[in-house]
């Protein structure tokens, strides 16, 4: 008891009846769900389906000044709060797991606010899906290039709360580089705005960075400002075979060389990745006539006035005769790339459709992905004879998501333990290669622990005043990213 | 007295005779300078040579491990601590005001430590100079695109401290988009390391991007990897000529469009700047063959198999047929191309010649840019009289710097006295636009009043709170960004 009242949070509003009361008036009725009932299923249980959260209730404010009153009654009375977009993150960082927090869901706060041509920007609500603020983009000739697997469901506010990548990101950057302003709820529900647009601007320390990829531990974004790209008008497409990563990392600075800034995506696939896809669908095959250790996917976009089919060819033509790739298709129309694309998009889907597996999300500089991916591979076949490597991801960046399925007839329970186990050594791996074990996803609750016990003694000092310095009561997202007070 | 202890800064360490005593041996002999002997004038006096500086004394450290040993006396002895790279800034943050501060010169920390052709990065001592660093780059087939006009002089580290822009911000961005990793001495002498070259790192609070742009305040950054570019093999420049800013607004819009992402630059030059170009050297003539109020240099870069020059005539021939340009000419050599930038450079330097100017370093969204002007403009000859705008600067990053020269009989007390109140009016205009007063130049002593002024009360201990998580005792760089503890 004692540290519950340390942690300042007493046992929220609910009546003997368990009815939930005191929340603004605006604020109940259909905007609220009872965290027990069965419609909080879909906000308590994340894409992945590997945990289950829970919650007091989840509120779903319509407007941004609805959203400034659950944060004041919530700080007000001592109540947690957990903001969820999408809920399509895979570390659990808007997943409660405390009956007595709240969940702020923002899928009602989802409006285009406007789109400016002139100034290549777009302000959406945070609860804008990432999908529609594409469309949205692209209707006006523009483009918005920040994509994942995620896109359709995903929100803009939830890629700023975990700085989410995705297959772009060589090119325009990760979303940080995308954020022009935010507008934020801070824990005293005032607003502070920073949608001003602006290019430039070097006035003190940058808040707004420090929000982007805070993960809802210091304010609750409402409102998103993007930059905008001009609408490539021809992108082209290449699916290669490749006998090595090492190869990858030439074919990637060949790559750089010849096509100037026009490379928009260079994504590998390991080839054991490609039975996965076939789950999903029998049809998606490997376009190249020969087996290859490793495929990429190479892309270039553009608009109009320059020979982009051209130049994929020569870089290509480069390629062979450097005898860096073995094999290499070019898509000769949409359709046909975007057949290449299902194929990346399928194996993802196909190793959810296996069940459990060992989920990372690595990188290391761009030279050391031959090396951590060589190491890995060495390590899972030595240890854990039986367990399946699949190496894939965004090479381009350094970042690879190097999964392990278990064996098809491991019982789940000791998939769980061993799955433990292989996710620690692939970490202390990544590690003693100068690497990350988060590149994109994030911290979450699922790896604040060894977010935590990689710090030092100084970077956690740092990042507790930081988040005091938001959120002293300790009430944005508890237990996401740091330890939660109670247990620090 | 009281408020002397208060900020915890005793008298230092001086002798009678007036030697420093008690340094640690490394940092003693010639790496020392006292402050009140004739050689310290070139670290007390800035670029601008509108303030000069005090100082008890400046040390020069030669290794990473003489800056911890120094931030370490400086930290037990608490005495404040200034650094300083090239001394190139505008805005005072590197020139102390107060006899009892060091100065921590970083000229002597000036390696580059390592450029890798597979990473496409470069490691540097922090004191390295911009043009070493981009020398460094080249030699490799690379880039670092950064280019301002102090490149010979100023350094990485202070390009890091400032977040510095210049001419290829549209499509490089600011200092903050090129830094991969930072090597900072953190208050207590402990290395923070963070140059692990990684492109996506998603583990926690970005203490990197809270660095950038901190001018000094929170740690001594000793070391800078950066990113790097391809080099571009093409480079095709035009100059021309408009009738308005409104125009050289939709001039971008096309040429962004137009031209992919290979544009590199995007500058717009006041026509009543030229007289100032001509102080410098009588051949700076505008190349086009009639008067135009607005002239534009517009740069396209890339690697081979584009052709970049038949882009370049393309969207002029556009934006001729659109009316948008009156008169252009695309240079037929580097050496011509140089002749346009030679235009850009020596404005800046004439203006400098000239003595006492009102300097502004404004930013706004790009589409207000023709706002701003007209209404400065409109302010400047309705209230000084006399006084001459000139317009120049950044149009594709919304970035104007609009500076004011006095009457040229103008006495420099009266002149110093109506500038601070020109400058208090521009600042009010590009406020209730929206915009900022420090696009890219930063706050440092001579804007903090300004800056601080405008912060809410909760963006002001946000700020404070976080200066404190690096820096409690208040020792580095105090007055610059915020006002002293003492002053608060």
């Amino acid at each position: 008891m004692i540290g519950l009242m340390i942690t300042g949070r007493p046992s929220p509003q609910r009546e003997a009846s368990g009815a939930i009361v005191e929340l603004p008036a605006q604020l109940a009725g259909d905007a609220l769900i009872d965290g027990q009932s069965p419609p909080a299923d879909s906000y308590l249980i994340d894409w992945s389906r590997d945990r289950r959260g829970r919650a007091r209730f989840i509120v779903r404010p319509g407007s941004v000044e609805d959203v400034q009153a659950l944060v004041r009654w919530c700080s007000q009375s001592s109540v947690a709060i957990v903001v969820q977009g999408g809920n399509t993150g895979l570390v659990g960082g808007a997943l409660p797991d405390n009956s007595d927090y709240a969940v702020l869901s923002l899928e009602r706060l989802n409006r285009i606010r406007c789109v400016d041509p002139l100034d290549f920007t777009l302000q959406a609500d945070a609860g804008a899906v990432l999908q529609d603020v594409k469309d949205a983009a692209e209707a006006s000739d523009m483009t918005f290039p920040l994509a994942l697997g995620a896109q359709g469901s995903c929100t803009i506010g939830g890629n700023v709360a975990t700085n989410a990548g995705g297959i772009n990101v060589l090119r325009y950057g990760m979303t940080r580089d995308l954020v022009l302003g935010l507008e934020t709820v801070l824990l005293d529900g005032t607003l502070w705005n920073g949608m001003n647009g602006l290019r430039k601007d070097n006035r003190g320390y940058s808040l707004k960075q420090l929000m982007i990829g805070s993960e809802g531990t210091l304010g609750v974004v409402t409102g998103v400002e993007v930059r905008l790209s001009p609408r490539p008008t021809q992108v082209e497409t290449a699916y290669v075979g490749l006998g090595s990563f090492r190869q990858t990392c030439e074919l990637f600075r060949m790559a750089r060389h010849l096509c100037s800034d026009l490379l928009s995506a260079f994504e590998v696939i390991g080839e054991e990745c490609l039975p996965l896809a076939h789950l999903i669908d029998p049809n998606l095959r490997s376009p190249l006539t020969q087996a290859c250790p490793v495929h990429a996917i190479v892309e270039l976009a553009c608009g109009p006035g320059i020979d982009a089919g051209g130049l994929l060819e020569t870089m290509l033509t480069r390629a062979l005769e450097a005898e860096l790739i073995r094999d290499g298709v070019v898509a000769q129309s949409r359709s046909q790339a975007a057949t290449f694309w299902a194929i990346r998009e399928g194996l993802v889907e196909g190793q959810a459709r296996r069940g459990f597996h060992v989920r990372t999300d690595l990188s290391v500089r761009l030279s050391e992905v031959p090396k951590l991916v060589e190491q890995a591979r060495a390590c899972i076949v030595r240890e854990w004879p039986g367990w399946t490597s699949l190496t894939y991801g965004h090479a381009g960046d350094g970042n690879i998501h190097f999964n392990v399925l278990p064996p098809i007839d491991c019982e789940i329970g000791e998939a769980r333990t061993v799955g433990q186990a292989v996710l620690t050594r692939l970490y202390e791996l990544v590690g003693a290669l100068g690497g990350s074990f988060s590149a994109e996803h994030g911290v979450g609750r699922s790896r604040s622990d060894v977010f935590w016990a990689g710090l030092s003694q100084r970077e956690r000092q740092i990042h507790t005043a930081i988040k005091a310095a938001f959120d002293p009561a300790g009430l944005f997202n508890p237990g996401c990213l740091m330890p939660d007070r109670g247990d620090l």
